[in-house]
């Protein structure tokens, strides 16, 4: 046992103190962004029910759920109390039952944990009277009777992101919420996902959602939250993509083509990889015409500033109410970014931005960082019926995404962690023997009442291994307290960067470190 | 679906921004007195592997982990590779098998995956050749069957602790870290505990710990760490309990019971609650005579400062080599604590407490606060092997752990969460159309540019509503931008706690607010 080297699950990390200073600074500047917009931080708990969870992420995404078992005794308790009961009754029941039936009685019934019980049970008696069972058969009925189990033994699973549990959580405490609830969250969310360089199982997700308002107010300021964060923590190019849902939507309509909105998405998505050729092959291969493609190339090839691009598509539009609502929300949200300044963020109208289209119904954001190649590093948008999904209607919201792994990638190939997010000690107190621990204890408290991050090394300990510490620690100042230091009472003050020493009193140490 | 009333696991919480900008207020204190002692932050996965914990609580603490499925296909997939095949064997070998049999061979092996299988699935062909099986039979089949499958469908579960992970860490580290290694961890833990007042499934543990560093300075600073952040937070009157394993192993020693440690420290450790004649009856009822309690009497009504009780000590365990070692190490943290000042902590040592006696293995400490009734706010010891679970020998570590949701209660319940701890919005601006907004937007962002947290009610609210919004969120400021304020440059600036408004141009206001 002991000797087994130990590991971490696939697809999770551990993180280093060099690591955590850095995931830090990148965490409170965006809170503190947050923080200045009026957004409120909540927390919810990493289980919820499976019922919260299963059927918001679409199969794919149910599949990817990380289940939690049932702890104590794994079996249902009413499943056990009416066991016997309910082998008699099963048994009678297999007797006039073939396979076929079983098993279209468990595909119809799969919701139903008696019913399934029922068939699993039957068919092992089914099997039992024939006094046969094939490799095959016994194989099959092994997976269902797993398959049941896991049904019966977890009730809870772990988040798979914040914007559902938000949904729960405005839901069950609406009479305390004051609208528009404003509210940031982060995070880790798990995810089933095959692990691969850059994706994790469990990661940070770092979300800031306004419900209840419907106002572009919130649009705009997302923008400027953006901007905000990001230029805080260094980057100095960086592309707000900006589209809307409805002229999607708008352009879908006037080809006459509303239902095939999401190949026509996919299609003008591909225009900076494959070209306008490339599009239009794919949009003819998806059953769009010659005419339709004449009436989208002057969407798809947009030009120009954001302006002159609205005043294209609202001509391009002018047919679909739906599309120049759409034109009309874009210019608003303009409009409020115009009265503002952007710090060093481009706010670009992008419309093959098609991101999220079965939740998003009003503006959809997308981050791209200029200066180095890195998917997208933020994303949002607004979706009309957030909390419908457990039953309270009419409630509108909005969210951005800040993607930490990747912005941690960015600042990191651009070496933009500031020094002084390192958060190490600042100074270490180097003594000899228990003489110097003493001489050393009242200079190392009067270092803590001015707030400064100080250390002791134990004493004993030769002054190289105390000097690799230092270093290793990355403290940029030693203090040596030896024999001679006591003394005359002038310690030796050492810059660990630049390699400088000098003899200081001990109040001036302070002084020199306030 | 959409009906049914969402819910949180129970066990779990969420926590609303009130409720997190106080915990927040405890978590970032603590943080910052931790960094100040030259503490650095660590975080580790939510999953570990199942062999890193399972083994480390004991039996009753492996009953109380989070398991969490496998994904994906739940079968393990070398089991259906050799399904058939093992089918094949089984069959065979179960017809020369009795139930019994089967049965004392599925107990003898039950580590191994395949004997567990040979023996269901043999089982299952015993039953099938005898044309029958009772309830019963098929009861404790499925049971076999169940704990089989839970097996073979989880290898991960949610952390239990802070310190079995962070020796994990260390071992899988080692040849980064740089020892005596002080590290940080503040992250949730998960317990499937009968969930009560006071006692959650999904809670937050606080650690310090230093690994690689037998020095009794650690333990001095543990203390100073206990002062200075419970002074922090508020705290004015609080007990840091502290008392040494070696101690408890000489008072064993000097009556000839050093087996009954266990039967001792529990008896002894209740004296507050039962007195001396309880302890006393407790003692004999266990198997202690007489004569052991007459030696037991002076060791556990020691009376006096830490120095007295030290010196009585020392005279009680003088023929304990083990013992007066203890003594020795309690008296060099009190000479440490000496040298320095406690600001609001009392220092007591107190031979009856025993924590933590199955892994202390030196200094034990434990915090209560003496303002309100409550449970220990905080606790932790010396392990001399927190490694070796992990292959690791020789290296020991000292530790500390807050109880954030006790102090939390204390905190709240004597009222000191200050004002400043709540991270609301500091202004909020109201107006009541377009006109409005355009004129509120450019003060808007100079508010935020100094860095006031600020907020701009989107327009077509009423007055009250807004109102509303700022006294539910708290927030301590308005400015009323109507038709007169916009004519006049005179903003209404309004002071929501007295009440009081004045009218001030808005350079003023943003001044007011720096």
């Amino acid at each position: 046992m002991a000797s087994i080297k130990p590991s971490v699950p696939k697809g999770t990390r551990d993180f280093s103190p060099a690591e955590m200073a850095k995931r830090n600074f990148i965490f409170d500047t965006i809170k503190s962004v947050f923080r200045k917009y009026g957004y409120q931080q909540i927390e919810t708990p990493s289980m919820e029910n499976l019922s919260t969870l299963m059927g918001k992420y679409g199969d794919e995404g149910d599949k990817l759920i990380f289940k939690i078992l049932n702890s104590g005794d794994l079996i249902d308790q009413t499943l056990l109390l009416n066991f016997e009961e309910l082998l008699q009754d099963l048994n009678k029941k297999a007797m006039t039952l073939d396979l076929e039936d079983i098993d279209n009685e468990f595909e119809d019934r799969a919701e139903d944990k008696k019913a399934i019980w029922r068939n699993v049970n039957a068919k092992s008696f089914k099997v039992l009277v024939e006094k046969y069972y094939t490799a095959q058969e016994a194989f099959s009925l092994y997976r269902k009777v797993n398959a049941n189990l896991i049904n019966t033994t977890s009730e809870k699973a772990l988040r798979y992101d914040l914007t559902v549990p938000f949904a729960r959580y405005v839901v069950m405490h609406q009479n305390e919420i004051s609208f528009p609830f404003k509210r940031f969250q982060v995070q880790p969310v798990w995810r089933a996902d095959k692990p691969q360089k850059g994706r994790y199982r469990e990661f940070y997700q770092c979300d800031a959602d306004v419900v209840g308002s419907p106002s572009l107010l919130n649009e705009a300021e997302f923008i400027m939250i953006y901007d905000e964060a990001l230029s805080k923590l260094g980057l100095k190019d960086f592309t707000i993509k900006i589209n809307n849902r409805k002229i999607l939507s708008g352009i879908a309509e006037i080809i006459g083509k509303a239902d095939n909105i999401i190949d026509l998405t996919v299609a003008i998505d591909k225009l900076d990889k494959i070209g306008l050729d490339g599009v239009i092959n794919e949009l003819l291969g998806k059953g769009f015409t010659n005419a339709d493609i004449e009436k989208l190339k002057p969407v798809i090839l947009l030009e120009g500033t954001n302006d002159v691009k609205l005043n294209s598509l609202r001509d391009a539009l002018k047919d679909s109410v739906i599309g120049l609502q759409g034109c009309d929300e874009l210019e608003t949200v303009f409009n409020y970014i115009g009265n503002c300044q952007l710090i060093n963020a481009t706010l670009e109208l992008d419309i093959t931005l098609a991101r999220g289209l079965n939740y998003y119904t009003g503006a959809i954001f997308e981050v791209k960082t200029n200066e180095v190649a890195m998917g997208s590093i933020g994303g949002g948008g607004r979706y009309d019926d957030l909390t419908g999904m457990f039953g309270l209607k009419d409630l509108t919201g909005a969210g951005i995404s800040f993607g930490a792994d990747r912005i941690y990638d960015v600042m990191e190939e651009l070496a933009l962690f500031p020094a002084e997010s390192n958060q190490t000690t600042q100074v270490l107190i180097i003594c000899f023997d228990t003489d110097g621990e003493k001489y050393a204890l009242p200079l190392l408290q009067s270092l803590r009442q001015q707030n400064i991050s100080a250390e002791l090394y134990p004493a004993g300990a030769k002054l190289k291994k105390q000097m690799d510490y230092a270093n290793n620690k990355q403290i940029p100042y030693t203090i040596l307290i030896g024999s001679d230091e006591m003394q005359s009472g002038l310690l030796t003050f050492k810059d660990m960067v630049s390699g400088t020493q000098e003899k200081l009193m001990a109040e001036d140490v302070v002084a020199r470190l306030v």
